[in-house]
Formats: structure tokens, sequence, C-alpha cells
């Protein structure tokens, strides 16, 4: 039974090969990342029940919504969110646009350098810090802006470009949820403009099916009257907690079937998603694998964090109400796409 | 050559008929309620030469895509829009639920059933009518009274379902653009919530792909611990005039390759696609057909209104812009789908 894939592909064309050799159902599984366990169990049986026309849980095309949180659910959130870190980096930009900023708080810090007085900044001050690195520039300038600063930025730890810090297993769900009908949307706190400049190309997820924290936009002219739209530091929507069924609702108009979290921010659309007819797949990661990625909670006696912060109360929720928390330390044979 | 397209069907199967009878030709026609003419072309010139792969101006598929304003775009909006007739017609539902309302105004007027009075209500009083009638329920309520609306209501004109007045021409041209692979959009002065009970229905246009002027929700819990979403007064987004290329930026993220519409508030729609590089359709009906719909402008000497107003100004625009104007009257061979 050693017959290989390469061996098979020499036959004669046309046969239907009957020996389900180990290559061959490898190919097969849609979730070669993941540890065979409860976690892939429900999403293979949530997946089959809903696309299949004959059960009772079938879901038509037309209504197969799947949500996912982005920091921390599809690419590394620590030791700091990728978009403050780009907010951060972009300060000396401004300043040099606005020398006057250089002397006042909380940009004279940042110039600073000083790491220990930059993490100490407060959450008044980081809003500022994101007002003037996120707002105030026409929309096709910020797009360009993050492009450029993505394709040099490298993350502390592994020195790699941030796009490369996706996990696969969830870029593997993202595809099997499309291979089946599922129209998948990332629903993030972070910036729906920000995630947008590289949701297509890292996710295969188009910049209309990406709803985060949204500003509003002004819409004027240049000076050789070619109309723009200018970033105005006007929130929206913001969409975290509450805000996520809310911006949900704003931006699709229906409810998930499928929703995939790993914080206390997410903890509002897995209930909506979860309070509707039918079958209903809630997901949360735990990030209990500091070896490979980082640990932190603090549920379940991880180390407490301020960023992507998963309670004792989340996770007892998520048991009591059938949300499938899902560890990577065990259910995740691979972490990233670039380790052997 | 009097080949029908029933006795081709009877002929052996696998047979490539090449005799092009004539009635193979119409049903070759994407556009066939539409006549021959400058209108016709330019969007068959258009999908041609943005779906072509081999064109300079192919737009690769993920990219195209196509908005609509609905209200005397897609459908008729004289002498009223449909959805300011809903809220009148909701008064008396929202007065019984709040007694308090009938001696207060403008709700006692349009109580009063006086048309002449009602004609003359205030944009201020339009605007209390539009809250109390859009607001304050729980979304799923308000979808489940709209569409129990639409099922009775009736215009005053040909005594249809308003969902009966929508164009053949523009539903031909949607499914046109869509089987040429353009996302097609409504992008909509009306309500969002409003619009999405009926566009999957009646336009092929799911939920997340209608655009409207959308107030937001809150985030609560029924008497059961159920959670559900319940319509706030809260503007969050005024979709007309330059409200338009804003809520596409918000809701799309994308610039369209095509957009039409019929009035001035569809004017910065059109100018923020045409500033676009590459090839961009850009078209506006103009309502020139008062025997089998309206005709109303003032553009060409029509009839002036406030319902839908199609100024000279744009008019005179459009053609120095070479935005394409679509004349009912002499462009549409039929309008309903109802008609003979």
């Amino acid at each position: 039974m050693g017959l290989t894939t390469a061996a098979a592909s020499i036959l004669p064309g046309g046969l239907e090969l009957v020996f389900p050799s180990q290559a061959r159902a490898q190919a097969q599984d849609p979730l070669p990342s993941w540890n065979d366990g409860a976690a892939k169990q429900f999403i293979l049986s949530f997946v089959r029940a809903t696309t299949d026309s004959s059960s009772a849980k079938f879901v038509p095309p037309e209504q197969r919504i799947a949500t996912f949180d982005q920091d921390g659910t599809l690419w590394v959130e620590h030791p700091m969110y990728t978009q403050v870190v780009y907010c951060l980096e972009r300060v000396p930009v401004v300043v040099k646009a606005k020398p006057e900023l250089a002397n006042v708080e909380p940009f004279q810090t940042v110039m600073s350098g000083n790491r220990e007085a930059i993490a100490k900044l407060s959450m008044n001050d980081l809003l500022k810090i994101l007002a003037a690195t996120l707002t105030g520039m026409g929309v096709d300038d910020f797009e360009a802006e993050v492009k450029q600063w993505l394709s040099t930025a490298r993350d502390p730890r592994w020195k790699r470009p941030y796009t490369d810090l996706t996990y696969l297993p969830m870029i593997e769900l993202l595809k099997y949820m499309r291979t089946n009908g599922y129209k998948t949307y990332i629903v993030t706190g972070g910036g729906q403009d920000f995630v947008r400049v590289y949701a297509e190309q890292v996710y295969g997820i188009p910049p209309e099916q990406v709803v985060g924290t949204a500003s509003g936009t002004s819409y004027g002219y240049d000076k050789n009257g070619r109309p723009f739209l200018t970033k105005e530091p006007k929130l929206l929507l913001n969409d975290n907690n509450a805000g996520k069924p809310e911006g949900i609702h704003l931006m699709i108009g229906r409810r998930p079937y499928a929703a995939f979290g790993n914080s206390t921010g997410d903890r509002q659309m897995l209930e909506y998603t979860k309070a509707g007819d039918g079958e209903r797949l809630t997901m949360l990661v735990l990030h209990d694998d500091a070896k490979r990625e980082y640990a932190y909670g603090p549920a379940q006696g991880l180390p407490d964090t301020t960023v992507g912060t998963f309670t004792q109360a989340l996770y007892d929720e998520a048991k009591s109400k059938g949300w499938n928390v899902i560890s990577m330390k065990n259910d995740w044979k691979q972490i990233f796409a670039w380790e052997k």
C-alpha cells in the first residue's frame, strides 16, 4: 500500500484509485495543522451538518456567514497589537510634518524612544497618538503608508513581517469555511481601514468583508479638483464588546452562523451568534503555549494581561454555553506556516 | 429561417445551430427591454472592455464593484418615496402604543388623514415621524413589520405592491452586471434596514450589499436573557450627496467601477466613481416619460420636483463629464415586468 501521490499521478488517467493511502488521506484533510481532537471535530461536524441539504441543520448558502476576530484569533497580538506598533512608529513622521508636537506629550515621550516610559502611557495618551496617526490624511495616502510600513516592519521576537504571524490552522479554517460556501468576515476591534490594507492578500478576505472600528471620512477636492476622502477623527463604530454585534448588523445585516474570537472583547459576538436558531459554531482561541507563541489569560491560571484578556469568567461561560475553547498548545499541530 | 427556439430544442442534441434566427438573437440579448441606442451601447461596451482579459481596460474580478441608487433608479419614487409612505402609514400603530402622541404634532395631523395638511408637513415634522416609526424597536421586529406592510400596501396609481414597481431594464442590467462578475450594491439615501428587508428577493442583492442611511443599534437582552439589537435614533451615515462616497468607503472600501443614479443626491457618487483610474461607467436615469411613469426634472424643461430632483446643472455636468443620461422614454422599451 505504499502508493504515493506522485506514483498515482502517472497511472493511466480516469482510474478512480480505491486504496486510501496515507498520502491521499492527508491530502484530503482540510485542516492538516489541527490535531485530532474535540475542537477539530466540532468544526468538521458543524460544516458537514450545515452544508448537507438532507440535514435538519442545513443552512442555505446565502445565509452562511462566519465572523473572525483578528488580533489573537487570526494573528499574533502580543506583546502589543500590531496597529498600535504602527501608530507608535508613525509618530516621527507626524512630528516631522508638525514640529510643534515635538515638545508636547505624549509625542515627546514616544520620540524619546524610552520604552519603559512608552509602555506606561495612559489610554488617553494612546488615543491622542491613534488620532494623530490614523486620521487627517486621505484614505489612499493612508493605505499607501500602511502598505509601506508592513513591507519593512519586523516583529520583536521572530524578526519577521507582521503579516507572517498569522496562525496556519486559522488560515486553513478560513479556506475550509469558504470552500463550503461560507462568506468569511473579519470583525475586529482594530481599525477597519488598517486591516483592509492586507486582509485580501493575507487572509483572502476582501475589503468589503472587513468590519472594524471605523471613523468617518469627509468628501472633498484636491487642488486639481479631483475628489478624495479624508479620514476624520469622528468615531462611527467602536467594534469591540457589544460593538461587535452592532457592527455586524451595520455592515453585514445578518446574524453569523459561526463566530471565532479569543478575548472578552468577543464575548457578545459569540453570544449573539449562538442565540440564533439552528446550529451555530462559536469558538475561542486560548493562548496557552508560551513556548511556540504566548501564554496569557488570566483564565486557567495563565498569566494576566491587558492585551487580549481571556478571563476565567469568560472561560466558565464558554464551557457552560457550549462555546468551544481551542487550546493552541493541544489543538494546533503547527502555529505558523514558516515553521518546519 | 423560421426556425423557432422550440423547434431547435427537439433537434438531435449536440448540434451547434448556425442560423441566427430572430428568436435566438433575442434570447442572447442580455438587455431585451432596452432600445438599441447610445445608453445600451455604453453599457455593453463597458462590460465587454472591462471583462476581456486581453483589453487594456480589463478589471480583475475582485475589483468589479457596481453601485446603484434605489429610489428613482431601480424603482418608482413618485409621488413620494415608498419608505416615507411606510412611515406615515405606521403612525396609527405608533399612536396606539403611545396614546399620548395622538394630540401632539405632527402625529395629530397624520392621524387626521387630511392629505393636504400631511403634504405640507415640514422636514422637521417628517424627521419626527421617521424617528418614531424607524427606531425604538428590535431589528427583527422592524424587519417583520416592513415585510408585513409590503405584503399588503398598494401604490396609489397602479394599485400594485410597491415591490412590483421596479424597472425591468434595471433588473436586467443588475443581472447582466452580475453575470459578468460585477458585485452589485445598492447605495441609497433610504434606510439601510428598510431596503435590506426586500432587496434580496426583489433585486437579487443580499443584505450585506445594501448601503443606506443608517442609524446605530444598541445591544441588550430581553426578559428571557436572549440578546437582541434595538434600533436607536442615532444617525451614523446620511447616505446622500457626499454621504454616498463616504458610505461606499465605510461599507465597501473600494471605489466602484460603475455607478447609477437619477438625482442630485447621486452627483458625488458618480463624480467619485468617474475619478478612478481606467474605464468607469456612470449613468443617470432621466424621468421623462409622464405617460408610462412620471416626468420630472427640472432638467430639460421637465416639471420641477422635490422628490428625486434632477437639475439642469446636473444634466449639463453629466453631458460635459461623460456621465451618460438614460432617457426612460427613448431608451426603455418596457418599464415594468407586468406590462404587456
